[in-house]
Formats: C-alpha cells, sequence, structure tokens
C-alpha cells in the first residue's frame, strides 16, 4: 500500500488551507471528504467577516477555497474515514472504499450541531425541523418560524431566516444573549424578528400531514407551557466535535481534540484543526489559520525525516 | 482621560482582522498604525496563498482588510506607539500626539527580516528579493535562486525553495553552517542545493526589464568579486520583532511575546498575535486568526467585567 507522506480529513476551512499550503510546498497531500468540501461553511448564508472579502455566501466561498487549493495540485477524494488507527511510524484509514497509509494526517472533521434532545425533534427533522437556514431557508417563504438559542449563529440565522420568512421568533432559555452584539443590534432592528426570552422548547409538534405545526414552549419565568404555532423550528445551540474515530486513541477534552502551538495532538503523527480542536474560535480565518500552521509543521516534520 | 475597552498596536493582517471582529462585537475599538496599514503584506508583491483570494497584490489585500474592518466601525489613527506601561487595571500607551488608556491592548506590531544591507536590496523587494520561500517559493519554479544565511532558516528555507526552484544556491559569509546539522544533512543531500561558503552579497542588481539577475559576490579566501547569475535572492538572516515597547514588561523570548492559545502575554492586559508572537507561522491567513482569537478573547473578557 502506497505510503501517502500527508492525509487531511475533512475539507472544510482547515483542510483546504491545510491542502493549499502542503501543495504549495511540494508536497502530494491528499484530502478525503465524505460529503462536500466546505463544512460548516456550507451552512452558512452570509460571511461577512473573512478579512479581505466583504461579503460572500459560504458555499461560493468554500468553491473559492477548494479550487485555489487543487490549483496548486490538492487531490480530493470523496469518503469518509471509519476507521484511523495510530502507529509509530504511520497512520492507517479505512474508507469504504479502501485503506489509506500516511506519514501524517491532519483531523479537519469539524463539529456538527448540538441537538435539543426534545420529542419530535429527530422524527420531523426534513418536515419543519432544520440545522441549517442557508440550506433551507428558502422553504419556509412568507411562513413564521422560531429560531433556538442566543449565540452568534442563532442570531446570525435568525437574521438569515428573516430574508424569507415573514415572522422570526427567537426563542431563548437566558434572559440575554450570548452572541456577537453587532448581531444582537442587527436583530432586534429586524422588523421580522422577535424574541422569547427564558423560554424553552420542550417538544415538536406536527399535524396530520406530518409537518411542523406547533411547539410546546416553556415560560420559565412564569413557569406555564403552551403550544405556539410555527411551522419551521432552527435550533442553533452549539456543536458537537467530530472526532468520534479519535477516541482513545489521542487526548480529547469534551470531545475537542488537545492540541499544542503548532496543531500536533498528543499523538505525534496525528494532527487537528478548526472546530473539532480545543479552543477554536470557529470562524473561517482562524480555521484556516489553524490548517496553515498544520501544513507547515508538517512540512518540517517530514524534512526531518528525509 | 477617555478610557478605551481595546487599542490595537500595528495594522498588519493581524490587528486589522482584531479590529473586524472586535468591532463587529460591539466594541468600539481604536488601532494605531505608525506608517501605513498592512505591514509585511506591503512587502509582497503577489500574494497566493490566501485562501479563496487565487491572486493579490499585498498592497491590495492590507487595502481590502483595512476598508473590510472600517466598514464595522474599526477607528484608525497614524501614530506610532512610543511607550507603553502596563498596570493592573489598563494599559497606558504613548504617542508623538497624545496619550491613550485602554482596558486591553493588542500588540501586532510584526517583525522585520533583518535585512543585509546591501544596494539594491530594497530596490527590489518583490522583483526578484524576497524574505520568505514559503510566502514566494512558488514564483520561481525551474528558475536559480540563491540563498542568503547560514541558520536553520536559511537551511530550511533553501530545502523548501528546492522544490519549486532548478538549483539553489547556498551563500555564506562563514565557512561552517550555524544551524541544526540535520537541516545541513538534509541540504547537502539535496541534489539540487549548492553552496558558496565564504561568500558575500555584495550587490543585488538587475536586468532592464527592472527584476533581479544576478548578484554581486565577494569571495573571501580568493579576496576577489564576481558577478553571479540568479533570478531570486532569499535573505534569511534573522527577525527583528518590533517588541521594544515590551521589553522588561511582558515575558519575551529572543524578542518574540509569549503568548497562551488565546494569544494573551504573560501581563492578563496585553495580547500579542501574528509575526510579533513566539510561535508564529508568519503567514497572513494564520496572523489573521491570531487577531480574531485575540479579539474574540478580549470581547469574553470585556464581558465578563461588565
Amino acid at each position: 500500500m502506497k505510503m501517502h507522506d500527508f492525509i487531511i480529513i475533512g475539507g472544510g476551512a482547515c483542510g483546504l488551507t491545510a491542502g493549499l499550503y502542503a501543495s504549495r510546498g511540494g508536497l502530494k497531500p491528499l484530502l478525503l471528504e465524505k460529503e462536500a468540501p466546505g463544512g460548516q461553511l456550507l451552512l452558512t448564508d452570509n460571511i461577512e467577516n473573512y478579512p479581505g472579502i466583504e461579503h460572500i455566501n459560504g458555499f461560493d466561498l468554500a468553491q473559492k477555497m477548494m479550487n485555489h487549493a487543487q490549483k496548486f495540485g490538492l487531490e480530493m477524494k470523496y469518503e469518509g474515514v471509519e476507521t484511523l488507527d495510530l502507529h509509530d511510524d504511520h497512520v492507517a484509514l479505512k474508507t469504504k472504499n479502501g485503506e489509506y497509509k500516511a506519514k501524517y494526517v491532519l483531523a479537519s472533521l469539524g463539529s456538527n450541531p448540538r441537538k435539543l434532545g426534545v420529542p419530535g425533534e429527530d422524527k420531523y427533522r426534513g418536515k419543519g425541523v432544520s440545522y441549517c437556514a442557508t440550506c433551507d431557508g428558502a422553504f419556509y417563504k412568507d411562513k413564521e418560524c422560531i429560531i433556538v438559542g442566543g449565540g452568534s449563529s442563532a442570531l446570525d440565522e435568525g437574521i438569515a431566516l428573516a430574508e424569507h420568512a415573514s415572522k422570526v421568533t427567537i426563542v431563548h432559555r437566558r434572559d440575554t444573549f450570548t452572541g456577537e452584539k453587532y448581531l444582537e443590534d442587527l436583530a432586534k432592528k429586524n422588523e421580522k424578528i422577535e424574541f422569547l426570552m427564558e423560554h424553552e422548547v420542550k417538544e415538536i409538534r406536527a399535524g396530520d400531514d406530518g409537518k411542523v405545526d406547533r411547539v410546546l414552549l416553556y415560560d420559565k419565568k412564569n413557569d406555564k407551557e403552551y403550544e405556539f404555532a410555527t411551522e419551521g423550528v432552527f435550533i442553533f445551540i452549539g456543536y458537537i466535535p467530530n472526532s468520534s474515530i479519535l477516541e482513545g486513541q489521542v487526548k480529547l477534552e469534551h470531545g475537542e481534540v488537545v492540541v499544542n502551538a503548532t496543531m500536533q495532538s498528543s499523538h505525534p503523527r496525528l494532527y487537528a484543526g478548526g472546530d473539532i480542536r480545543q479552543g477554536s474560535v470557529k470562524q473561517v480565518i482562524a480555521s484556516g489559520g489553524d490548517g496553515a500552521m498544520a501544513a507547515i509543521s508538517i512540512l518540517h516534520k517530514l524534512r526531518s525525516e528525509q
């Protein structure tokens, strides 16, 4: 089996940047991506904080980053990694399609939206429950929706969703928001957006047609439950790192990979960057920086082993 | 005197990104820049490794980053900081024009490559003279280049450059290298790399097209000067971090600011990011990531102090 110098798992901002740097550095990196390149970028309609590009759609930025890396020679395969085994001198990977070996691996697998864990959430996913306003917002044109959450992504997606929906109600269990102040101000100025603070979603319910038509809310302040009509439930309450293939192999904290300043994990042949690593600020520019750091570190390592 | 929440010193990729994030986060950050925004960006003609933008001039990218941050409210003043004093509850700054106080300060002052100090070096920077093989190596595909220096970075960058160039000649003024032995061995094993020991570059010269085509060398052993054809002159004789105003106030190593994973220095009110900090890979995307990290960390700190 061919020994690759460097395999990247996951094609978000971190993986694509690592691919760009490794390719420019003279390696022939291979990037394995299970679905489509872009990672969480694909779930963001409007990106306004990637320095130098004032406004871009997440899908478009992902495409640009991919094309950029491929221009310098990044090879990509659309295969999800099912197992990863760490050895002293290499890392072994298995996908549905085959097996791979690499001297160094970067895990840039990102993280997935956290679930509310209430009845109806799984049952009605795709029938009114969504974790991505960018993907699904257009299905809710002139409909009333709720957003669950109180951080930057809840606010941001609420603003994005208001472009489509006739009304967006942001339901948050606390009495203050934890997101960027700029986004909070924007949301409050938006005439389509309303707020239900200190409220929790207890259940997601549907009509006879199997499509969400209401939620059961709990008003914490007044300690009472009531039904609230809505056709869309968009959930933005955090993320779970996609680190299951690394469990028991490298040091994790709350599922996030613990890395040093060069993005090296507790195993010298495994690096991690972007949303999957501990301390990530989950921003495109920072994940890209992680990817550059990891690739440059690995280039140095490989050179020292020649 | 007005107490600012957040002052950024230095308007390179790190400072401008921090300004963008802090502004979007609801702060009114002030950025102090002694000359022109952009930092090392201004010294790079062609940038091909900022993910998503396949090709851009350094000056243009700096302008885009500045306009982007200013659009969200970043205030900039063109004043060089002359003194900085750290206190328990604030940081005091003095410029030629006045005095400032801030709860938190980000030092994104960058570093400057140490210069050879020979004729042609400044004139042909970006036109054949470079201080970064990682940034510019790809522009020298199949061309003959020289590396000036004899330490680890000269050797390392020489090996990296040999991935692109057809021939790399390492010109070193001493008869032995001062870099890591394994790098020296690697360089010596590399068929593309040649050596001119006990040689000094006296002048960098260009053809009619204004692009470097030769250098004037001085052979110390035989005490004679001669011209040597080369299209790229890569100078690696060290960096000088712009940390003089921080000396004796925060922990420095070789002039670089020692920071934790949130970019906080040994003093809780002073953060540092980009080329001035220890461990920087000196790349736009990574310095931008440092700026986002610092700004987000400071936003959290300020919220927790409210």
